[in-house]
């Protein structure tokens, strides 16, 4: 019998995206009977007619034709909507996404947006240049986490990890999904409301948080309609996919005064041109697709990686799969 | 026998540091035999000569020549550097501090702060008006907050609520402080360090949060000897008092680059002036002395001084004592 053959292609710009020839040995220590071959965004297309696992970051659909014995993809990220999952369904091959780490380092992120607007710390690293004395303009601006009101929607794995932030700082936290987990399962702490009830939700919130997927459902959930019955003073922030708000009713709630601010981790186009709006809005803070970014991420992924080979060696059920994402999934803000 | 006369004088340009006319009804329900008497900063020496208390964020040297009955000056502030407390401790009076609920709002100002920096959010902020993409620039400055550590200095009640921020965060905690507390009693996750061991504290922390109190023995605490020990790419953040950076020394390490920044929420002179090093320098973060900012601020403060007042009339030992700033004393960190 021929030994399976694992095709890696992890290259990234970033080294903590990476693999490191610390992740092969580890995967090749862990695994002796697999061949693990490493391809470059250049080779990777020499090594795929012999592979029957893909793990990377990108997977185009031309590449099914020339990946005969390939049966299953898996993805280092949390997020599928950037591979051919319908086309690898139909195809009968399995796809996988990653989750159980982005948890930790997009809780950091969120509260960081969350407090750098709550505590006026933006204005004030930019009026720290500018004025002599600007107390009153802070005075003004802050509020108190503690007592308030975040609202995450699309509350997955790394909602519950933003929930336990927020509930540290003394926050309410309203979790947001298709289907709550039934009462007594599910994370600590957390008031659970079905994604039908947004409006009620965001009329009770301080702080929206969107970790939704991209899905045709959830494709500018965010739209003129919800940001009316967002509670008047209120943050949003998005930490999920661009495509699941409407720019620029977004835009809209920041003139009107309804909204206090945003801060915006994913945007359409990415990146925003020069002189889009929202760049220059005085109450809009950017952030470049970096909720991520962690210095364990690929430690994390190849750990995910390796339980899952594990499992697909034993033929037990995979962690993280993924259907097509016209079908609803179980892929919700995890 | 006469009733006791309590003079209150708490304004400030700022609503949440004012007393409402809900808090002078709550404390002359409470207290119904007890005289409180209501000054503005113009009318405080007309009232004084009959206060047995005073209550009040201020106090000059020269009032106590018309105070001649005063026994008890309660301040609403953590802090006592402002008051004259060798003068009262001379002249026989009892001076008392509040404590106890500036824990969350500074905590809340210290995490946003140091997320600010770990997350790049304040160089984002700056970056999304000036160039076009700019995930690059993050990727090179960010740090996780899981696994990294924290040095608490002058780790009382404050630091302990901070102390639990950071460890939702997956952090390490060291509370430095002149005599920790025995082993077994004192918050929990908190790893003691007595202030002797100040090098070795800053030499393992990743980030460092001075909550020192303005005495004698902290006057540049942190100095070039200090800083020089700071482990190479760490964040410095002062919530304390500016009296206790040496600010020449604090310069000299963001230019060398042994700190990868530093979070100032006071500084010497403050304000600074217009063209001072340390508003310009590029990884210098500046908060109008905002920390302590919060909208239950005063009703916080009216609580603690009502039970205090209460132990007053019980003549039972009151909270918050504080004697002369020269001498050893409690007030640290707290």
């Amino acid at each position: 019998m021929n030994s399976l053959v694992v095709l890696v292609c992890l290259e990234s710009p970033h080294a903590f995206w990476q693999l490191s020839d610390e992740h092969v040995k580890t995967l090749r220590t862990a695994f002796p009977s697999v061949h693990f071959r490493i391809a470059t965004n250049d080779t990777i297309t020499e090594y795929l007619p012999n592979a029957q696992v893909y793990f990377g970051w990108r997977f185009q659909p031309g590449w099914f034709r020339v990946a005969p014995s390939l049966a299953w993809i898996a993805s280092p990220a949390a997020g599928t909507d950037h591979l051919p999952v319908a086309e690898a369904q139909m195809a009968g091959l399995t796809v996988t996404r990653s989750y159980g780490f982005h948890g930790p380092p997009m809780a950091e992120h969120a509260m960081g947006l969350i407090l750098g607007f709550s505590r006026g710390l933006f204005t004030s690293s930019r009026l720290q240049r500018t004025q002599r004395w600007w107390k009153d303009d802070l005075a003004e601006e802050f509020f108190d986490l503690a007592g308030a009101t975040m609202a995450i929607v699309g509350c997955g794995s790394i909602g519950a990890h933003l929930a336990r932030a927020a509930r540290s700082f003394g926050m309410h936290v309203l979790g947001v999904r298709r289907k709550p987990p039934a009462t007594g399962s599910g994370p600590d702490g957390i008031t659970w409301m079905r994604t039908d009830d947004i409006l009620k939700a965001v009329g009770s919130a301080d702080v929206v948080v969107d970790l939704l997927p991209a899905t045709d459902a959830t494709r500018r959930f965010f739209d003129r309609e919800v940001f009316a019955g967002f509670k008047p003073g209120s943050l949003f922030v998005n930490l999920g996919r661009a495509s699941t708000v409407d720019q620029t009713a977004l835009l809209e709630a920041l003139d009107t005064g309804r909204l206090r601010g945003a801060a915006l981790d994913v945007t359409n186009p990415r990146p925003l041109p020069m002189g889009h709006p929202l760049r220059w809005h005085p109450r809009v803070v950017l952030s470049p697709k970096s909720a991520a970014f962690s210095h364990t991420y690929m430690d994390d992924a190849v750990a995910f990686f390796a339980d899952n080979l594990r499992r697909y060696l034993a033929e037990a059920p995979l962690n993280g799969m993924v259907t097509a994402p016209t079908a609803p999934t179980s892929a919700t803000g995890g």
